[in-house]
C-alpha cells in the first residue's frame, strides 16, 4: 500500500502518518518526491489496514499494491489447475469441454433425449437446472430434478453440473451431481460459497453480471481457502449499456484472467446472449479467445421450452455448433495455447 | 404482448403466430400497418409466453406491455404505503426517518455510545451490522451482535435495522431486529426473499448494484406475494463506468419510482459514495429529491474502524448533516409532496 | 507514477528499469519490500513517459500519483472561481443561477414568451439550441437563431447559452450568445475545445455520457490551457444499464468535484431524466448537493414542441420549480456552503 | 408507434390521443384489451411524432415499433455489402482483411518499415494516425503524415486508412487516403458525418464507446443518407464498470450487427483491449465471432512508441497472430459464414 500525501502536506501531518504505520506493526519506506511525499507501507496485508489512515489529515490517496486474492494468482501457483470431474478434465492444454442440456429439467423424457443427443455429439458433461433461483428449496420439483440428472448420467456416461441456490441445499445437490454451479446472482453469496466450499465438490463459479475481474477471483479464493482446490471460473456475460443483447459477453476476460489466475476459464454464450442465433458464433469466439469449457443451453423443442426458450439451441443448431467447433479445434492446439 | 412481424413476413407465418395464441389459450387482435403486421396478444400475464413465440418465423419483435409487478406498483394501490416500525412510520407525508449506526457491531461500549448521541440529535432507527455478509452464519458474533443491538434498543428506544444474509438466520434475527434489511448482493436471493417475506417484520429491501429499478420492483413484489406488505426500498447506488466514487447513487430512480410504488424509498448515501465528505450533500439532495428515510454510517473513531471506516460520518459531521437536514426539511412539506 | 515489480522479477530486470528512468532523465527510488521491489519514478509529468516501460519484463503494473490535471485542481487554486457573464455571476458563495428555455429555438414568438416568463420568475439566463447537432453548420437557420436569441436578451435582460457544435462556427456564435455551450457529444471534439478556449468567453462544458470525472477535468484543462479561465462544468447524466430514465443523472460527482477542481458546477436535469416530472426533484436534489447553478428546459407548449418536448417543463411547472427552489435557497447559505 | 394508455385511463383520455392522431395525419389501430386499451399509430415515421403525445393524460408508455434505420438495414437490402477500396474487398464471404500499422505516424522510416512488414505478412491495409484527435487541424503534422501514408502506399501497394477529426479537414484528408477513419469521441459529430458522406470515400465508422448498436446504425444511416454507401463499422470497446482492460470489446455485436445491417464489420482488439498480450486472442476470437476485418496496431519498437505502446504489437507478436489467423481461416468458409 501506498499512502500520497497532498503537495500541501505538513511535516506534522507526514509524521503521523508513519506513526500510525508503527502503532499498527507495519514496515515503511519513505519517499520524497519533488511535489509531494509517498509513504510505502510494506507487508502483504497492508492494504487490509487502510482504514486507519482514512480520516488522517494531508493525505491525498490510498493505493493499493498487492492484489488481495493469493491462492487464485498465477504468482501463487505458475501452472495450469485442471479440474478433473470423474475423469473429465477441464483446463491447461486439454481439449475444450462441451457442457449441454437444457435450462430447467423439465421431464424425464426430455431431458434424456437431450443428454443422449448431446453425448453423441461430443459433449462431455449435461447441465441442467433442477433448483430454480426461485424455487423453494425443499420442494420435491428440486430432488426430482435431481435424480433426474442423476439417471441420465447412468443411461449416457455424461457429467452433471447443476446451480445450487441456498446453502442449505449444498448436501443434497452434491450427493446428486458432479459439479456444483454457483450462480451470477450469488457470486458473493459467501454463506453458499462457504458450503460449496466446505463440501470439495468441482465448482462452477460464474462471473456476477456486474462483478469486476478481481471481484470474482476474489470469490474463487473464498472457496479455494477453504480446502477445495477444484475451481473452475465461468464468464456469463456482464450488464452495461447495451440492451440489444440480454448481457455483454466480455471476452477480454479470458485472455486476461489466464493471465491472472491458473484457474480454468468457461463461457456460457446462451445466457449471455439471450438470443439463440448468436450462440454459435460466440461460442466459437471464446473457444478462440481462449476458453477451456463452454456451458450452452439445448433443447429438443425450444419453442416449447418453459424457461429461456429464445436462447436454447435446437438439436441442429447444435449439431453445427458441434461440427464447427472440431473444425475450428483441429487447428486449434496452435491457436489456443498460450 | 405485442408481436411485431417482419415486413417481409408471409400469410402462413401470421397465421402460426395466431394458432399458437389460440392454442395457449389467450386472445388476440390483428393490426395490419403499412409497413408490417401487428399480434396484440390480450392477457395480463401474456408476456410470460413469450417463449412459445420465440422460434416462430417471421418474428421480428416481442414487446411486453403490463410491467410485469402488480401487488408493488401504483396502479394497484394509489396511496403511498406507510410502513410502520413500531411506532416509527415511514411513507407517505411522514418525516423523513433517519436510521443511523456503526457499519459493524464492533462493542457494546462503541455501539451505546453511537446509539445514544444518534438518538440525541434526532436519529430514530440503529443500524449496525451483526451478521456481516463474511461472516459465518452460525458464528457466536453474529448472535453476541444481535444481542447488543437489542439492548441498544432498550437504552435508548430507537428501532433496530440489521441486515440477514442466509436463510437460516431469518427467525433468529427477527427475533432481536425490527426491521429486517435485505443487502444488495442478495437483492434476487429468492430463498431469502421468501423467508423474509414469510417471517412478517418490516424489510428494508436494497437495490442490486446492477439492479433496474423494474428488477428491484419484482424482487419487493415477491416479497409482498408471501403476504409482508411492510418493504421499504433502498437505493445505495449502482455500479457503472465512474469509479471516483465507490458506486454512482441514482437519485432518478426516487421520483421515478415514486410514480411507480407506492412503497417507501430509503437513501443509503455512505455506501454509495465510500467517502464521508460526500454523505452530507448527497444526503440532503436525496431528500429533496423525495426520500422518505436515510441509512447512515456513524461511528465514534472512523479512524478506528474495523470496517468502511472512510464512510463513515464521526459524530461533528453526523450533527452538522442533521442540523442541515431540519433546516431543510423546516421548508420540506411543500418541496418534497408530489 | 510508481512501478511494481513482480515478486519474481529478477536483479536484472529491475535495474533494466532503472536505466530506462535515468535515459529519460527522471529521477527514482527504489524501495524493496518483503513481497516485491517498488521503483518511485519522481517528476511531474513521469506518467506520460509510462510507455516506455510498458515492454519490459518484470513489471506487475505501473500507478499514476499525480493526476494529469493541473490548472482546473484545487491544488493549483484552492479559492471557488466565480465565472462572470455579463454580470452574472456563477461559481463560489453566489445565488444559484437557473438558465431556462426551450430545446431549440422554433421561432420569435415562443423564444420571446418563454424569455420572458422565465425571467418574470428569477432565471438570469436563457438557454436555446441554435445549431441543433444534426444541423449543417452553414444552414440559414443557425444564424437565425442566434439573431433571436440575441434580440430575446435585448428584450429581457437575460444572459444567452446557446451550444456550438463545429470549431468553424465558434466566432460567428460568439458574436451573438454569452456562452457557449459544448454539448456531451462533444466533450472530447479537441479542435472545437480549442477553437472555445481561443476565443475567451465564457464556456458551459457539459459532461460526455460515458465520461469519467477525470476525463471531464481534463476536457476542461485543455480549454483553460488556452488561456480561457471561464470554465463551468454541467453535469447532464451518464450512461448506464438502467434505462428507465434517459441518462443516470450522477449528483454524486457534484461534490466530489467541488473538491478537486475549483470550477463552477451546473446541473441540467432535462437532458438527464428526459421525462419532465422528475426534473423539479432532481432540480432540487442538484441544489442540495452543491450546485451552482441549473439549466432546465422549458416550453410554453411541450406537447407541441418539436424536439424533447416529453422533457420540456411548461410554465407553470416550471414555476412550481422555482418557488420550491426559492424555499430551499432561503435555508441554504447553510445548507450548501462547503 | 403503439401508445399504451394506462389501466385507469379514461375515454375522453382515449379520445383525444385518438384526435392527436387524426390531427398529425397518421392512421391508428384501437386494441381494447382486458386490461387497457393500446391505440396503434400506423406510419413508417410515426415514431418521430411521439413528442406530441408526451404531455397528455392517461397515457403510460408510448413504444416505437419500426427501428428508425432503413438504408442500413437488412431488411432494406438483404445482400452483404461489400466495399471495395481500391480492389481490396471488404464484406460478405470475402478473405477476413487486416488493416496494420502504428497507432500515429512517427516518421518516415518506422511507417516504411511497419509497412513493409505487414504486407509481406498478409496484411491489405495500412493505418496511422496523422492527426491524433488533440492535433491542430491545420499543422504541418497532420499534412506530413498523410504524406508518408501515402508514400508507404506507394512502396508497398497497401491501401491506407486514417483518422479524420474536424469537417475542415475531410477533402485534405480523402487526397491521400483510401479509407476515411471516424473515431470513437466523432461518432456523433454530424458536422463530420455529413462532409464524409459528402466526399464519397469509404468510410470506417467506429463505435462511439458508449453507444448501442441502434445509434451506431442511426450515425452510419447518415453518412449513406448522403448518397455514400461505402460504410464499414468498427467495434473498438465500450466503457463498462470493468476498469482491468481499457475498454470491454462487444463481440456480442459482432453476429447481432450481421443481423441487423448489410454493412461489413470490422474490429479493432488493440483499442479495446490497450493491452498487447490480449491482442492475438481476441482478434482470433473477432475473426469466430464473423468479423470482415481487423484493425490492429503495429510497431517496430512499441516501448519506444510516442502513444499507446503498451497495446502495439511488435513484429514477432504480429507474425504469430498472422500465423494463427491463418490457420484459423482455412477451415472459416464454414465456420464464419451465417
Amino acid at each position: 500500500m501506498i499512502i500520497v500525501m497532498s503537495h500541501q502536506a505538513t511535516e506534522p501531518q507526514v509524521n503521523a502518518v508513519v506513526e500510525r504505520v508503527k502503532e499498527i506493526g507495519l514496515k515503511f519506506e519513505l519517499s520524497r518526491g519533488e511535489d509531494r511525499t509517498l509513504v510505502g507501507v510494506i507487508g502483504s496485508n497492508a492494504y487490509a489496514y487502510r482504514e486507519a489512515f482514512s480520516h488522517l489529515p494531508g493525505i491525498k490517496e490510498i493505493i493499493p499494491i498487492t492484489k488481495p486474492f493469493k491462492l487464485a494468482s498465477r504468482e501463487f501457483r505458475s501452472a495450469d489447475t485442471v479440474v478433473d470431474v470423474g475423469g473429465v478434465k477441464v483446463g491447461g492444454t486439454q481439449d475444450v469441454v462441451v457442457m449441454a442440456g437444457p435450462c430447467s429439467v423439465e421431464g424425464e423424457e426430455m431431458l434424456i433425449e437431450t443428454a443422449r443427443h448431446v453425448a453423441a455429439r461430443g459433449a462431455r458433461m449435461l447441465r441442467g437446472g433442477a433448483f430454480k433461483p426461485r424455487t423453494s428449496p425443499y420442494s420435491f420439483q428440486g430432488l426430482a430434478g435431481l435424480k433426474m440428472l442423476a439417471m441420465a448420467r447412468e443411461e449416457t456416461g455424461l457429467r452433471v453440473v447443476s446451480e445450487v441456490v441456498t446453502p442449505a441445499d449444498v448436501e443434497l445437490c452434491a450427493r446428486y451431481v458432479d459439479v456444483l454451479q454457483v450462480g451470477t446472482r450469488n457470486m458473493q453469496n459467501y454463506a453458499l460459497l462457504q458450503e460449496v466450499g466446505r463440501v470439495g465438490k468441482p465448482v462452477l463459479l460464474k462471473r456476477g453480471m456486474s462483478s469486476t475481474v478481481e471481484e470474482w477471483l476474489l470469490a474463487a479464493e473464498y472457496v479455494l481457502s477453504q480446502g477445495n482446490r477444484n475451481v473452475m471460473l465461468c464468464e456469463r456475460g456482464i450488464r452495461t449499456f447495451e440492451v440489444a443483447t440480454r448481457f455483454t459477453l466480455d471476452l477480454n476476460v479470458i485472455p486476461l484472467a489466464r493471465e491472472l489466475t491458473h484457474l480454468p476459464m468457461v463461457v456460457d454464450p446462451s445466457q449471455a446472449t439471450g438470443k439463440w442465433s448468436l450462440v454459435r458464433p460466440m461460442a466459437l469466439a471464446a473457444v478462440a479467445a481462449g476458453a477451456h469449457g463452454l456451458l450452452v443451453e439445448v433443447h429438443p423443442h425450444p419453442d416449447e421450452a418453459l424457461s429461456d426458450g429464445a436462447q436454447s439451441l435446437d438439436f441442429a443448431a447444435f449439431d453445427r455448433m458441434m461440427d464447427d467447433l472440431h473444425r475450428m479445434t483441429s487447428v486449434l492446439t496452435q491457436v489456443a495455447a498460450k
